[in-house]
């Protein structure tokens, strides 16, 4: 268990944030216990088993879930958790352990979460959770989700495939098996599209070609193995779809910044995890916490290279949009899962910006590219799909620096130096065991 | 060891090949030591060590490149031999065992194969192999290669992505840290792309799209686990090549037919497998088993299902001219490597009307589909990259039904004939073991 010591998370439940310096921000969202309850949505009493309900994503939709009346389980084999023990890194915020969340969370609002821990590569654990719990749609995000952690070396590349891989196989057919009914909501990443040279569709593409014409699934340039494992998952679930007539929804997920979303902040043993470190830390959240501790922010070589983003809130609300209105059956939905396109470049002069006004000096360093991609380069990803279905979408601009920047000061004390350099490069990734120095940078 | 007793292919090779019915045939071509040990090409005396040696495909490359003056390492973990032992198969030809097969080529050729027997899938082996061997080229065959055997069952289907994704990966590490020079020559396959309504191109496709434009691997669709465990190693290797300047080469081959060459009908204990059950058996070597033992030829559904074909004398040759002419460091370069296109309905009708000249009475019997698949569609690939490098094909018009056919008469006392019908079900692959049951039709 990582958490911190109870009394500390307490304190936070009873203050307000409080800043190091600068000006008043908003206070936490706390409601009531009966609100939490009865917060019901058009999908209240669906049956949600949630895979990788215990991290940065998944938690923060099973509580929002559970808040809005749809029954939850969640399924973890708690590995994310064991990777930080493993290469010495920790999430900025205490969080609790899973079993303190779930208990917590029934206290807070008064739903029940089922909660099974298990590997879903372990088919007779997958099997009977499926079972038992008879979801009537699965959200899939109990994937090895860093492309730093894949390039370490060879056997985390190797562990991140087979993870990922099996994994979604053996979903495929528990929900074959046990509950052809079942929507598949699965995880995958923009990543997995690359930087190509024209616009980016919504998981295919219209194809004219010597005067004849298919619409075939977008070309897939994924850029390490992470991205590619879900590459690779997106290829299966196509395939498993028509094969088996089977529903599922592929949600391309951009960069998700941010940590708060109304449940997760209801209580402090609800918090959810904040990955700072060079290796699961995602970009904006990495840099805002360099600038709340005064590391200048290390800018992968040139800074142009340009991703989409989305706020944790809007990740949460998009998986409830994609459950409530499921694909057909027999049909791999691809939705493009992001809100707004930045430059590195462009995160770095709003975090400046907006950190002059909480009085904080950022400084931006360039440092060597440890990934192998574009640093200039041509971006257009569609997302209107999920717009479409009644997304509204909390945009960067709105505010979002200025509370995820006091959040960062807030918690700037537990900031672990060593962390927040890049740790992994692409061209080195070998088969030494890089387990005790990979998260260390030097 | 599944070989039939000696005796029986020794009066293989005192023999011309002996009709049952019908006329004379060509002899089996069996050139003197002296001619197979000097047949040397430009490349003669590169290493190369072919994984996946002991298969249809590698032993014939094997003995091809042995031939010729290169020196060959043969790396097989065996399993293709342990699949016909337990799903009751076995090849219609009697091989030899591996270390017999080898023992042999090195009598009648007077070239030394080196044989290293283990699993590219065990890091510790394959890692000693390359460093004892130090190859100049990998030529990768070891995957599992059935389509039907991937959708036998779940466990079927999990063992064959991670066997051939993980191997995969493992080649890429072992070649990036061992032998960072070594052009990959690596077996995909034409199913890879599916049957898209354009034409489909040598591995990329230029989209132009909303005005822009850009040159993008072409899109995927496989039909089966197996089909897309090589969908998925592409991806790898597209991206591995890139990030550590490796030289690859994707040899996406077509259906492969026929089993003579020249070095594996030299001796009989050089013979090559020939499988014509409903798990291995390749479509067209499948027929012209049915047709020599007068079972009807099994069309699954209207057979409009179009694809590239290759004499396996064909196969040997493209191999030997990717290795001749390596792609450059840092590309991976794709061919498609077949030679020409028949739809099933089109194979039919040339057994047919091969097989009266040989006194047979073929009958054609269409059987519910056992696979997901478009059966009329549109199908034109391209195949020019390996006849610009001076490929010459064995059309299948050449005679070579008629060789296939005598050849299959040959045998026809080993056929059995529980194992020529369609053995696995794509909508039916489901989680119960069904290993005694799957090569046995009902």
């Amino acid at each position: 268990m990582i958490a911190a010591p109870r009394h500390q998370m307490m304190s936070l439940a009873i203050q307000p944030c409080v800043m190091s310096r600068g000006s008043a921000v908003q206070a936490v969202v706390s409601p009531s216990q009966g609100e939490m309850g009865t917060a019901h949505s058009s999908g209240a009493g669906t049956r949600v088993m949630i895979i990788g309900g215990d991290g940065y994503c998944g938690w923060a939709t099973a509580l929002h879930l559970s808040a809005r009346g749809y029954k939850v389980a969640i399924v973890d084999n708690l590995v994310r958790r064991t990777f930080d023990l493993q290469l010495g890194m920790d999430t900025l915020t205490p969080i609790s352990s899973i079993h303190d969340r779930v208990k917590k969370w029934a206290e807070v609002s008064g739903n029940h979460i089922d909660l099974m821990v298990g590997d879903i590569c372990d088919w007779d654990f997958l099997e009977q959770s499926m079972e038992s719990f008879r979801p009537e749609a699965v959200v899939h995000f109990g994937e090895q989700r860093s492309a730093p952690y894949s390039m370490i070396d060879r056997t985390r590349a190797v562990y991140t495939q087979h993870n990922n891989v099996i994994g979604t196989i053996n979903v495929l057919y528990a929900i074959k098996e046990i509950c052809p009914d079942c929507h598949l909501v699965k995880l995958g990443t923009m990543g997995e599209y690359g930087t190509p040279n024209i616009d980016i569709e919504e998981g295919y593409i219209t194809i004219e070609h010597n005067g004849r014409t298919d619409t075939l699934p977008y070309p897939k340039q994924g850029g390490s193995f992470y991205h590619l494992s879900k590459v690779h998952d997106s290829h299966n679930i196509f395939f498993a779809s028509k094969a088996w007539d089977i529903a599922c929804t592929d949600l391309n997920q951009g960069v998700v910044y941010g940590v708060r979303t109304e449940e997760t902040m209801a209580d402090p043993a609800l918090i959810n995890r904040y990955d700072y470190d060079g290796i699961f830390g995602t970009a904006l959240n990495r840099f805002v916490v360099q600038a709340a501790v005064g590391h200048p922010l290390t800018v992968y070589g040139k800074g142009g290279q340009t991703r989409g983003f989305l706020d944790i809130r809007d990740t949460v609300r998009c998986v409830q949009i994609a459950i409530d209105n499921p694909a057909n059956k027999g049909e791999m939905r691809v939705f493009n899962q992001f809100t707004e396109q930045f430059s590195v470049n462009d995160l770095t002069k709003i975090i400046s910006t907006e950190g002059a006004k909480l009085g904080l000096d950022v400084n931006i360093v360039s440092v060597p590219n440890p990934r192998v991609e574009k640093e200039e380069h041509y971006y257009n990803a569609k997302c209107t799909k999920l717009r479409d279905l009644g997304l509204e979408p909390h945009l960067l601009s709105d505010g979002l620096i200025d509370s995820l920047l006091t959040f960062a000061l807030e918690h700037k004390d537990r900031v672990n130096m060593d962390l927040i350099k890049p740790a992994v490069n692409w061209k080195k990734s070998g088969v030494v065991d890089a387990m005790t120095n990979a998260a260390v940078s030097k």
